[in-house]
């Protein structure tokens, strides 16, 4: 029943967060934090193990990175710069590349017109793409360290072209035949104050309900039949979700039940549909959408070498690890 | 005491509906409904007549007229062009304008890069400015019936711009030296059933404190010296103002002040400076920023004669105007 | 020899030019011209009618109408909505499209960050996809003349894209299987007196060579297995052929091939990828962009039918046909 | 007489190049050349000293400082940063500021939507502007260095408003009272391969006939009585410009009055109002737009301190320095 009146979350650290005040273990689902210090970013792992815990948490099998930053949208360079490059490493371990050549196809997904579901448009914008050179010049007309060819595309919404997104991909992935897909989506966060500070790595892709435009069929490596992996910044809050859990607090005599009935029914139909954003998402976008493609740029064109793989260690040294 | 937690609205029609449930009539406060019943459209004129009305009120002394039209975003070309007529009759009125020749300084306000805030820029966009062609090469130039200088600027927000809108306007209309000034802003409603099918005129042109970006300078017939219209839609709801309300209905029990006192420990911190829009925001603000600029071409180029006028009132006759 | 010197246009109306002064009868290509004299178009039918005609004109064996209309772009809805009715009128036409039901892919081509090459963007703006609604809720959830499923997409350019755009499309038609691909592309005139009040639909796609951003691979129904109408509107002129023939004009005594080589040595080699466009292209793009998106919006959904079939003969008779 | 079939460029470097075949030394104009070796930046600036130099270089008597480096526009991030602190530093040199606090207004010149035109207002997207917060926190609210209260406005062009821009920045002007202004704007070159690769500055401000829009009427100290900076990119070439220069080559034997009354009837008259650009403008505006708002930040927020200045003093030793 519980599941009818679920709170939507894009974020498997929120769906996490559900069960901590119970203090309970979920069974299936592994949790591992890490505060790096000098970087002041959290990092939760939350790697959803079988079915059961995929039931729990209500997202598929798979690993959930979230860089947690609160002032990664700040207007500061050097900084978004900084997290660029933890992101970066963080997709190079989860795509687990080699070092031979491949193609990549990132896509992004969202709305160009409405602004917090225009970051997919905007990383794919200062994105450098580099197929279409390798395919006519080969790939020493690049610099040695950019010889993977990128392509991108920013396809647009249903609303705007009738499609599926996944349809639109599917079609891409099987003329162009990359290796891997990397999808960019604005997310719905459960709790304003995740927005415009997490960034969420799934190597699950996306999937149905997902995204500030609620995709209907998934970008997965079941539709594609190559791995998907996704990266996702909370810029809205589901606009019931913000008066159901100020509610919540209100009624904590009631059983638990009988608390989502009564929510429900106060709930004005209106609300939904709507979303809840901040005033100055338009700033917030701009910069993400320019870490997100900077940290892309950098997975995609340099070695994120054995020199900074050993800064990294270093750096690793001053975080504190935290095994739950 | 009230005052603290006042609901804002932008709109005189949902300052009115406050004290509707008490059936209380306001002293210093008229208000009169007319339905259109060819057009759909309601028409809700609130004028504040004394100092005591625009207390109660929280607005300053004047006309406010409302439209409200269900359908008024819907995707149908010649409804929209109907309602732009209406509102181009209703402008007229109000600017009481003579026959002579006259110049105009139209002004978008708000941020075009975060979409329910874009109404402004997009009727600039769409608006037919004339001032450089008559100035260049004399009325003549123009079809006959187009003689009035149009001009009009989008400045931007304080945040792009370090400067006050009111700022920029004081400065332009000292140089340019237009008999009036048209405002258009996005208006934040108290209630999501209002977004969307809204336009209010307003003669008492910008306040502080009014439209989605907040302006903290009024653009008015003070500051500036002449009269200023404002043309306001509601596209955005505060988030704050949105649990509140919920809440409200579930805690009637209570005393009215140790309600908002109740409430508003509750609503979280976060959700100031955060509002509360649909997901197709987008195409609301395309369709309605075509609106109003037709209808302000349709008020400047054409003459709305008394063919027009006549036809006017025939329509009047399917209409019902209920005084209150 | 001559090919090597050749300037370049996507009209096949240009093409045929060349051998006007000659008064040449060129073999397997027939030409038919027809004035509307009450809307001021003239159409002209250049039907390449054998490989040996496609030789000649450097195009492809089939039919290509040319309207041209000197009032195309300037600002007057009401003309700009005559065009669009006569504009669907003979994409029916070409398209033959029976009473049934079917899938249509609108292809927006180029890039929409290029004023002048943003046609195609532009117009799968304005256009109204209905395939997701009929899909989601049945045909009879539209208004009954509404049941044709409507997609559309504006790829972007390869340098956006790393892909060329008929992989892209290519691939979202084998996903799709629409029943034909309209693509929209802006165009390179030589003469600029053509631009911004030409219109040409071709029944040969896009082809190598073609458009602003100079396609690589064709979108064709050899490419495509479907059929591929191009709607194409002259935006620019390449900057080497307006040098080019400017001077030819002046070298009128020397021997053609010599001529040829004494103007490419001339030409400085920064002129090639440059183009020439005029100030206010911006509007230009804006007012065709509407014109051509009304016209599918019109081919699409409502029956041009009996009724207008008929007013369209009776217009026709105010046509002057002059076969050549 | 020559002046009536001038060739029209705003860049003083190509007036002097007018004289250089003929080894003219021209009375009241002083020019000094500078190469800077590890940038790779050619410096020259101009100085029109007398009334006479001015009517011989047909632009006002003031410094005019010209960067040129071929690979400005490539896409190498640090390599536009250090080119920004080159533009910082010559930008500090001709507003000769001193240590205390000012108010900047940075005025974004040009028409959004035609790219070539778009450079004014994409650096204003990417300015910081501190004006309102410094006047509702105080400067103590900002990082010590940057308390300098920066405003910003791109007003659009004529075709948009209906007003002169130097009405407009006139207006500002008058209610935000400045210390100065820098204003942004597109040139036209005279030869396409200055496109791209040329920065100016001149203390003259921008002045009517220049840059893309063809102002009419000047935004310089004489009509808004403070200091105005502009700073240009040529982004265009006339069209009638590179015809013109192609065909002088050919006529080298007429007498110079002829050959320009010859040219002149050759050009069609459809080449005014004409411009030729790249067809990759976009990103390059998009890159020179980021460039020159690097610039500006670095001299608003930052000290470009002795420590930058005596690096600046031994790079100065890398530069050959040609006096003329």
């Amino acid at each position: 029943m519980l599941e009818n009146y679920s709170i939507h979350t894009d974020l498997a650290l929120e769906d996490k967060e559900r069960f901590e005040s119970d203090n309970v273990e979920i069974s299936g689902v592994s949790v591992e934090e890490v505060y790096n210090h000098e970087k002041e970013i959290q990092i939760t792992t939350v790697k959803i193990l079988t079915e059961n815990g995929a039931k729990i948490m209500r997202k598929p099998v798979g690993t959930y990175i979230t860089m947690e930053a609160p002032n990664m949208a700040v207007p500061d360079d050097e900084y978004q710069m900084e997290i660029a490059e933890e992101l970066a490493m963080y997709l190079k371990e989860v795509l687990n590349l080699g070092k031979k050549d491949y193609t990549a196809l990132v896509v992004g997904l969202g709305n160009r017109d409405v602004t917090p579901d225009a970051l997919g448009p905007h990383v794919i914008e200062e994105l450098r793409v580099t197929r279409h050179i390798i395919r006519e010049y080969g790939k020493y007309a690049m610099d040695e360290k950019e010889a993977h060819m990128v392509s991108a595309i920013a396809p647009g919404v249903m609303a705007q072209t009738g499609m599926e997104t996944s349809e639109i991909v599917k079609g891409i992935v099987s003329e162009i035949k990359p290796d891997f897909v990397i999808a960019i989506d604005a997310l719905a966060a459960r709790n304003t104050k995740r927005l415009n500070r997490t960034i969420q790595i799934a190597d699950t892709g996306i999937n149905p309900g997902s995204g500030v435009g609620n995709h209907r069929q998934g970008i997965t490596k079941e539709t594609l039949g190559i791995p998907v992996i996704a990266i996702g910044v909370p810029t809205v809050v589901d606009a019931a979700t913000i008066v159901r859990d100020t509610m919540e607090s209100m009624m904590s005599t009631l059983d638990t039940t009988d608390k989502y009935e009564a929510i429900n029914k106060l709930i004005a139909p209106h609300l939904y549909g709507m979303f809840v954003t901040p005033k100055d998402i338009d700033e917030t976008i701009a910069r993400l959408g320019t870490l997100v493609s900077e940290a892309l740029n950098l997975l995609f064109t340099k070695e994120i070498s054995e020199a900074e793989s050993s800064e990294e260690n270093s750096s690793k040294g001053a975080q504190d690890c935290i095994d739950k």
